[in-house]
């Protein structure tokens, strides 16, 4: 159900074909919700079975039409109704911790390959969070720059700064990783001195 | 697959009916990789299939009996297959953040209880996972009593080091989280603050 959410997010910043909103969703919520192609079309058709969305033909070369998708009062509403709700959180799924629990079944340096690479995994998602907050605050970004043109100047510091934030809440979380795989890195020291003093 | 590698991590502890294996799924590996009931006894038949692990008939009561898995030479090789090979990391898929980053689209008490509902959500794994990290160190923990039962002396420290250093993880985590959410509330109060001068 959240990419149908994620979906109606997009579609109250402009209307937009099924492969712009591919695109868009890719470049912009799918950073936080990351889905397939191949979930959004059909879900896309769905929407617009249930009255969500509504698809209009438009004209596309000299022999074709493509379907632009506008999110209907009944999709505003549904998209308003999930952000009243209480979220109910899933319960926790992440197998680099639990791999991590089991170090001591593997040698001292694929610990250090794991650790390293999980670093270098959140440093990354680091990076490129960063650039869409930058992105954000500056406007260049595509679907805030839409976003902002469609919805009146007094919403405009609300709409940049959630987005913001959501962002950073992401940058915390990949520092934390960053952070405990470094901890990591200094606990595998430490138990390889241990044992050169116990073998010693 | 990577329930597969969570019920092996048990089975080097201890071999383990299917119901026994369960209980101390959702005490142990459960909280880091959370699965239900249903998923685990199928997934324990395949690996039988599949040699990762064998089943023993054992008497149950005067009229039956239950099998008991144990984890054989071609698991503990899987299992340290596994964690030898680098992870693939999953796309993010985070509801939460994906529903900040819209916040405009409600009033600033939903907001607010949406923010404050994550900070509670969060301070209560921290509290789930530190009793976790203390019952690890003081080796109370069954799992960790049965597993340090069953490994030499000398493997001990880093046993019970890495368990605590997963859980550890995950608290860093939820630090995040809940430090998050207490910044998105004072962000809220500034946004409050801003219309109320527009509107003064």
């Amino acid at each position: 159900m959240s990419l149908r959410y994620a979906l109606l997010a997009i579609l109250t910043a402009a209307p937009l074909t099924g492969y712009e909103t591919a695109k868009r969703f890719e470049g912009s919520v799918g950073h936080v919700w990351h889905a397939p192609d191949s979930q959004i079309y059909p879900e896309l058709r769905r929407m617009e079975t249930e009255g969500l969305v509504q698809g209009r033909e438009e004209r596309w070369g000299p022999n074709s039409t493509k379907t632009r998708y506008y999110i209907t009062a009944e999709g505003e509403s549904a998209f308003r109704g999930w952000m009243s709700e209480p979220l109910r959180y899933a319960p926790w799924r992440d197998v680099a911790h639990m791999q991590a629990a089991y170090f001591e079944w593997t040698d001292p340096d694929s610990v250090r390959m794991h650790l390293q690479q999980h670093a270098q995994h959140y440093e990354e998602q680091i990076a490129q969070w960063s650039s869409q907050v930058q992105a954000i605050e500056s406007h260049e970004h595509p679907m805030i720059a839409a976003r902002l043109q469609r919805y009146p100047a007094e919403q405009h510091a609300r709409i940049v700064a959630f987005k913001s934030f959501a962002y950073e809440g992401l940058i915390r979380l990949a520092q934390a990783e960053v952070d405990w795989a470094n901890s990591g890195l200094a606990l595998l020291e430490e138990l390889e001195a241990q044992d050169a003093e116990g073998a010693g």
